[in-house]
């Protein structure tokens, strides 16, 4: 998957990770709230200012160099610090020789470009930030001189409004679906305030002392600064409505936007009977794709955040979408940031446990080791600060700084919580499955004992049999009688339980009106996939038609954070005791992507990569279904109905599986990309 | 010693160190090598970007007040952090309320200034990192809205060159003696290029193909930017002599220099009726006082970095004659840095603990234990990082990565180093002591038994009964037999020596010339001092006429980084293998200013801030001196010639101590500030 540098492009390097903390950093504080700056509550890492390049070279014949830095450099030969060149033009003596280069940039990332006939920056260049660590050094796609790293912005383009009314005497523009960019002003003239009320809703825009985000402006300062006529302004927004209202004299011809978006190909899709099924599933898509940005987001008006245990959620959706692993991986390196580590990743214990949980599936949907052993040493640190963690049971614990999340629920997450535990063991198969593939076997075997003596543990001291489940939480030593469904799904989805266990977890627990139902589409996710998993495909459709299809039935053109049909109009709009608080394009709605293709097309890799997968299609209640999915490079085409499967693959070795009256079928799927096809 | 920013003025405020970690980044790049940057190779710690600050007030009415911050900023009440104001004036509600302010800036330290009639910006507020550490916010005199922390630069005043001649048709300016600061073309004229070949020495600036610095700038583009005619150099730079060439048809009417500099107070003086020692004395001062800057630099031509073994001279010798704190305090902060440590201050073993020294030096010179409670918790953290690597027997050791420095001389440090476990003891005793200040009975306690058994470790395995000495180092579990001055003068430094321990390394040790002798400046500050502590003034102040006298009879106005009497003519100015690369003005060659103070005048500290101090003075072969001290607030006064001593002081109590045949006699010096004189 990596992104071959070879001997022929130079491209920009740096400190492996800083372009993205960097990116993180600017992007953090990017939330407005009424035009307020809010930004994120935890420790921005920062990139570091002061770096080393190095590259060893053999030349036959001395060769002209031109360097390129952001920020100062320096460079000199074969160690002789003492003596520098700071000119843009070298030449390299013939032989075999190592170059350094300092580069320093308190405000952007250092980053060095060189370009020769035969020598270049690329990945023979290792980084150093003076902490004995000579690393390889950190590269993407800014191949020319001109493409530097630190002018790195998403594409833009044009988008007019579909309509347009007057509203007490002021535009109102609907921009027919939600969207995230910046408002331009075409022939903007005279002089006086222009105040803008967006919404994601129409009643949000028409709310200008309520809207969450507004913007003010000065028509003469701003018509100064159009190009070509056009004033756009600064920062992006999410919006699908906006009221504008202008002093008496400010006057232009019209407004429109500028859509802001990662280009990803749109690699997956899914059409079944249901039409209701089918707009969900393209609204999930539209609803990631606005979220897939510079990282992923949890909500496009709010937060606007890096957060772990949404991203992890965004990661499975896109790998059965976009499988955009750009974004994905500016995602996890910013998650992890820099040492020390002395809080949790958002401040919450769980979330720095799904940033392993992630990376393994990185890895398993990519194949991309390479990554994964770039910045196997953040996660082995990280892995030692959670394990000081545990208490003197040996489970993990929150220490009293720490906010013990699992779900927006009426449970308490005091002492050792089941949820994290079962999070915690999958963290450390995760470690030793890294560690094996980095050949440290000693390591490998630790991760593997510690995962194995916390998971006979967990069900040792948390596995109810008369309830038939995992309780929930343990408090000195006595685990307490709450019964949550939160560990019962993680321990399925981990392969935890035996049969008889994942029967009795779906009949006692998942489907028991009595425990605590699961109110955020967050947990609803896993839920959903566990009971997918169990064959519950009828019932989850049906969850599906009423959850996701009762927002769109309330004028949704994307997924909301939370969704409560008992509330009534506008009420849907207030969250955290913020009128129109509740974001309404939040990436843990988009579910339905990742369920239809994981579960009802029924694509899952065996092996990393997609080298073995299976297909195990699910009509669930469907009387017909097609659509592809993304294999890594190749696709997958599944095509059902009642009476037959229709699979084919450009990439890897399937089998497509089917359980029929208590009977499996298995087939294997052409490697030559040609239809395998049978009758049910 | 702490500045009260009491209740009536506003003052900027920030996250502790931050102010001192950035201007200390922004430093560390200012040295260039032949206008080549040459950035320090550490990590260069960086500010947080994203901080917030808070405070409770209790108001009897509503308040309007004024918010300015560096950075964008919001802030909001009693935790309610949805509802936020970036308002520039606000009105604080009447009664008990917290108010919150999160502040971002990425280039800058975020820093905040509120002014009201009752309640403002000062002590009373806290900092945090969104690492659940809120601590007293960090301030200094930043007192006015427009007198902003990254504005803060060093004084400047015009100066004049002391004579100008023509050399090979260009002029050779000579500012009289070294110098620091910004070359001023009054009235530049005409296009062309002017070079600027800047020289410690006349022989540098005559160099222009080996001078250390130089600059060069385009006159048309030169004069666009002058100021009332007159265009000054972006970059000060350290330098007696300019030597400026420029193409025919630029001119200029005269050039001269802003003279850059710390305005501390010469609070210290000293005469003798050696007129040698007296011209050392002064030039000590000024050399001290050119590398007393943002930081302690180690010279200011070279490398103008901030060197905790080179700093921690520069601090006692500042305690001994301007007393200025904020230097101090500054270069403190900016060596400790950020976490995580992973490499030694400077990558020197021995530097990481000189700061554990100097910290406690600092408390007893000043008294001021509020800046050790500030920095406690990082001094703590840095001894959790040293004791780390410890070897079995319990010696810390240099790890590969580690420079264990010592000394420029011929000997291995590698194993186990009896200096470095000198070091190490004092740095517990140290942290012991300020455990016990900050209530940490437990703390204190086991800090104090590590360095008992460190002590007592090493004097079993280093001490040599047959040599009289401490040997060098351990590999390995075998004392190896090199014998050095080293660790036997740090011993009798610390009082870790017996009388006859100490007649022993005097004699066997430091007076024997069979054991490798000290070359540097920096190691001859101790072998000094230990001298005087053995009573060998004589010897002392016959090696100041010749070490120090010697610099000077080759021309110098400040002291050298490195005299070696053997050389002849401009060998003088080499070192490290570059032309002219020798520091000629660097902090460590002012030792005579920490020895004169110290040992001849006599006057030190018995506890914390010369609540209780003595005076012994000595002659050591002068036929008179006189001079005076700062005692932190106050000062003493001091006369003595063959007859008779005069002490008086106005702070403290103190003692006069002199030894006569073996008699001490001791007297009382007045607390009244009156004179106290003793016949001898």
């Amino acid at each position: 998957m990596e992104r071959n540098n070879g001997s022929q492009t130079a491209t920009w390097i740096w400190y492996p990770g800083d372009f993205e903390i960097r990116l993180h950093e600017k992007m953090s504080v990017k939330r407005k709230a009424r035009d307020v700056m809010y930004p994120a509550f935890w420790r921005l890492d920062r990139h570091y200012s002061n770096v080393r390049f190095r590259c060893t070279y053999d030349l036959p014949q001395e060769e002209q160099i031109r360097i390129l830095a952001e920020g100062t450099f320096s460079l000199y030969l074969d160690g002789k610090d003492n003596y520098r060149s700071d000119d843009s033009v070298y030449t390299l003596p013939a032989g075999r020789h190592e170059i350094t280069v300092s580069v320093f940039n308190d405000v952007e990332v250092p980053a060095l470009y060189i370009e020769g006939t035969n020598f270049r920056t690329g990945t023979c260049w290792e980084a150093n930030s003076y902490q004995n660590d000579w690393v390889a050094a950190g590269s993407w796609t800014f191949d020319s001189p001109q493409d530097r790293p630190s002018r790195f912005r998403l594409a833009v383009t044009p988008q007019e409004p579909a309509a347009v009314e007057i509203r007490d005497g002021h535009p109102l523009l609907d921009f027919g679906r939600e969207t995230f960019g910046y408002l331009r002003f075409h022939n903007l003239q005279g002089s006086g305030k222009v105040r803008i009320y967006y919404g994601e809703s129409e009643a949000e825009a028409l709310s200008p002392d309520k809207c969450y985000n507004l913007d003010r402006f000065e028509a003469g300062a701003a018509a100064v600064r159009a190009n070509d006529g056009i004033f756009t302004l600064e920062d992006a927004k999410a919006f699908r409505y906006v009221w504008i209202h202008a002093d008496p004299g400010v006057s232009w011809d019209r407004v429109s936007m500028l859509y802001e978006y990662v280009p990803v190909t749109y690699r997956s899709t899914f059409e079944c009977s249901d039409p209701k099924l089918n707009e969900i599933y393209d609204m999930g898509l539209y609803t990631l794709h606005l979220n897939s940005r510079e990282f992923y987001l949890d909500g496009i008006k709010r937060d606007r955040w890096v957060w772990s245990g949404d991203a992890y959620q965004a990661f499975l959706m896109n790998y059965y979408s976009f499988f955009d692993l750009d974004v994905t991986r500016r995602t996890l390196i910013a998650l992890r940031g820099k040492d020390p580590l002395t809080m949790h990743f958002n401040t919450i214990l769980d979330y720095s446990l799904y940033w392993f949980v992630s990376l393994y599936d990185y890895y398993l949907y990519t194949g991309d080791f390479a990554f994964i052993r770039q910045y196997y040493d953040r996660a082995a640190t990280l892995m030692d600060f959670i394990l000081k963690q545990r208490n003197e049971e040996g489970m993990l614990e929150g220490r009293p700084q720490d906010w013990v999340f699992v779900d927006w629920a009426d449970f308490k997450n005091n002492g050792a919580v089941s949820t994290i535990q079962i999070l915690l063991a999958r963290s450390l198969e995760a470690m030793s499955m890294f560690a094996g593939q980095m050949g440290e076997e000693e390591e490998a075997a630790s991760y593997g004992m510690l995962a194995e003596e916390l998971k006979e543990k967990t069900m040792r001291l948390f596995w109810d049999d008369e309830k038939g489940g995992l309780l929930h939480h343990r408090v000195d030593g006595v685990t307490q009688p709450t019964l949550t469904k939160h560990a019962g799904m993680f321990a399925m989805t981990f392969d935890y339980l035996t049969p008889e266990q994942r029967e009795s977890v779906v009949r006692n627990v998942i489907l028991n009106p009595d425990v605590p139902q699961i109110r955020t589409p967050y947990m609803r996710f896993h839920e959903m996939a566990v009971l997918c998993e169990s064959g519950q495909h009828d019932l989850v459709r049906e969850e599906m038609r009423s959850y996701w299809g009762g927002m769109i039935a309330l004028g949704a053109t994307t997924f909301w954070e939370e969704y409560d049909p008992a509330l009534a109009d506008d009420a849907h709009y207030d969250m955290y005791g913020v009128p129109f608080g509740k974001s309404l394009c939040h990436a843990w709605g988009a579910g339905p992507v990742y369920l239809f293709g994981k579960y009802y097309l029924g694509v899952k890799p065996l092996s990393p990569g997609y080298e073995t997968f299976v297909v195990e299609p699910r009509l669930g209640g469907l009387e017909w279904m097609k659509g592809k999915l993304p294999l890594g490079p190749g696709d997958a085409e599944v095509e059902m109905d009642e009476r037959r499967i229709r699979v084919r693959a450009t990439h890897g070795k399937g089998v497509l599986r089917y359980e029929k009256d208590g009977q499996t079928l298995e087939a294997s799927i052409p490697v030559d990309g040609s239809w395998l096809e049978i009758e049910i």
